[in-house]
């Protein structure tokens, strides 16, 4: 469900033409649909109601401060993986105490700053950065709350770049070791270790792989408990699935009915960390055709947006819907003939969709669906693209929050 | 062949020690050796001698002014292929003679801004364009000389995503249809049709492709000429592969006993495209460990470098050597057992090297080589993570060319 809806053949963002918004603002170019954004916020915080858990948007989705305050304005924390991403968090306002922080990789520096902050956890994913932390914050003369990570060794059965719960990845704890960390809490004394966070992967359409990893760990959690440890948070990640092309996701309900009777007995303060999920599909990428260029084997739609643009086709090969903006009432093309569409990079790999059948002449605008989340946030200047502009919509009025890179950015951080 | 040597252990770039750029610097930090770069062009340049040709580096390859300056002075020109690459080449006060412009989308802006600056030749990929280019320079008074992007149908046996050469991808004319234009040349009445280019492919170790792709090329300017067509240019592209490995590329001097005595008897001006030969062993990236993680699977150094900063891994399943820059009399660890090289990067696909040997602590500044072409140039700022420092070497000296990104740089385009 969005807000991106054709009517006489024209799409519409909210109550804005998107052909007005590439005319306007230009293109490549990121539109957003805020009515889009906060019903799949809304949608979590229903589902859930019943625990009243603390929702934290996974900032790396995408980490437009504009969006950010957004949600933060309708009661969401944040869930960061870096001090940049730290740094946005408080450029938006979130209080401290909505902040999650994860990442196999913290430095001191970004321990400090979110020590700083009064974040209100770490979710910690090694022992080695247990005793950082530890050390950092003895120095320091604080006490912080920590997570373990724990890996459940679940096969989410999505792309193997985004699946993160199988022992084989870099994320996480296991659970034999978390327990051992849990029982030796004192060798850490300024980490107060009372929480587990899971995180098994991206993408993800069923429940089964959710259900078994929580099964998993509130076994364990009844195992701690019987020793003494005290658990108060229980922190079941993201990964929700979204619609891209055919898949039939579960519903924010759906989930929560699968979820939820495991969850409710718990006494536990339950955290979720939903990042694709509300900004998938509240975003598309209007692009325009440059050239199209016909060959024997298939024909190329040639546009202005590369993989510089957007990764996830050439990373992931990831399926994209892509539609005129403006559709022709006459088809004008033969339907044998299928397209790919291609960016200007000098790559083969620079795709956004293949073998697609779409009816198209130059000058036309074209949407690239579901590009809200790992979008603009994976975007490079390879080639030496400036990067897009981004405009979020809200009813009638569209508004630019983020202006367009110039030539002059490019070398902004050179010395020559 | 390069300049980045270990002495007593320790490595150096030049007469630098990479420590000690790494502790000056900060870490991710790029670094490239002057005189390996230079080098790289000269072997071109001496191998390719006796036709005079014009060398045009990749500037995608590795897009810095430092660096094209160093190879400007040194009679470069400049292979570019996007607006942003000719404002590049501008900065870098590259004659518009010595620029030649590829790429499957350039835009009227692009177009204009080329013919403006008077670069030698647009490399034009498709027919649509050539009319665009047609119409652009009629508009504007000019006379602009091109050459058509041939298509030869030849498999480099490279990464599907950097094969350029076969009929199946998005680059360049048929050797069919390129003939017709060449025939109607008077169509285009603002464009000297004159120059064939082809390019193939990256990272190709090989001659045999090179040769096959020149060979159908030469038949096809033998028909051409039969005709009474002129061309007076050749571009036989980039694509030399270079050592990642345990490749055993052919060298300059290899490459060129193979295909001069193709071209030596044709009268055409020939055109070189290197860009990985040329950048890619100039470079390196340094990076600290954070942690060393250990899991009865197998070990992961979590460097503080992801797949933002070094996309080739994970987008291609590249190699890269990594070595610690300070190498250990002792060795400490058991050989059993194996390490991925990952990033802080929350994304299983957030890799630098897998199933190594390294022995390494915590706070060890270890040294990605190869990184010197598609390394920076693809860089982002996912996870919100500022950009990396770039440091050029010559001799003793050591000199930042590109300053290291700040929080504040990620939101200075933001609206909020």
């Amino acid at each position: 469900m969005h807000h991106f809806e054709y009517k006489n053949n024209c799409l519409y963002c909210e109550q804005v033409k998107a052909e007005d918004l590439a005319g306007e603002f230009g293109t490549p170019l990121y539109v957003y649909s805020k009515r889009t954004l906060l019903d799949h916020f809304l949608k979590i915080k229903q589902a859930f109601a019943f625990l009243k858990p603390l929702i934290c948007y996974s900032v790396k989705a995408n980490s437009n401060l504009s969006l950010l305050k957004l949600l933060l304005d309708k009661g969401s924390g944040l869930d960061i993986v870096s001090g940049g991403e730290l740094f946005r968090a408080k450029k938006a306002d979130c209080p401290g105490e909505k902040i999650v922080y994860a990442s196999v990789g913290k430095t001191v520096q970004e321990i400090k700053d979110a020590i700083n902050y009064g974040i209100l956890m770490f979710n910690v994913e090694s022992e080695p950065e247990l005793e950082k932390i530890n050390a950092i914050a003895a120095d320091m003369g604080k006490a912080v709350k920590v997570a373990l990570r724990v890996n459940p060794d679940v096969d989410a059965k999505t792309h193997a770049y985004i699946t993160t719960g199988r022992k084989e990845t870099k994320f996480g704890i296991s659970p034999a070791e978390a327990e051992k960390i849990f029982l030796k809490e004192e060798f850490y004394p300024a980490c107060s270790i009372s929480g587990i966070h899971i995180h098994i992967g991206s993408q993800i359409i069923q429940a089964a792989p959710f259900v078994r990893a929580i099964k998993r760990i509130t076994a364990m959690i009844e195992r701690l408990r019987s020793r003494g440890v005290e658990i108060d948070s229980l922190n079941i990640g993201g990964g929700l699935g979204i619609v891209y092309d055919k898949e039939k996701p579960q519903t924010a309900a759906e989930f929560a009915a699968r979820v939820l009777p495991l969850l409710k007995d718990l006494k536990l303060k339950i955290i979720l960390e939903p990042g694709r999920f509300i900004a998938g599909n509240s975003g598309i990428l209007l692009t325009r055709v440059i050239y199209v260029k016909e060959t024997p084997l298939k024909d190329f739609i040639i546009v202005d947006s590369g993989m510089n643009d957007l990764m996830r086709p050439s990373l992931y090969q990831a399926f994209h819907l892509i539609e005129p903006v403006t559709k022709h009432k006459v088809k004008k093309i033969k339907k044998s003939k299928f397209s790919d569409i291609v960016g200007p990079i000098c790559e083969s790999g620079d795709f956004l969709g293949r073998d697609r059948c779409l009816d198209v002449s130059q000058g036309d605008c074209l949407a690239v669906f579901g590009a809200g989340a790992y979008g603009f946030s994976m975007s490079s200047q390879y080639n030496s693209r400036p990067r897009a502009a981004e405009v979020l919509v809200e009813g009638k009025k569209a508004r630019l929050i983020r202006k367009r890179e110039t030539y002059k950015d490019l070398i902004s951080k050179e010395l020559f």
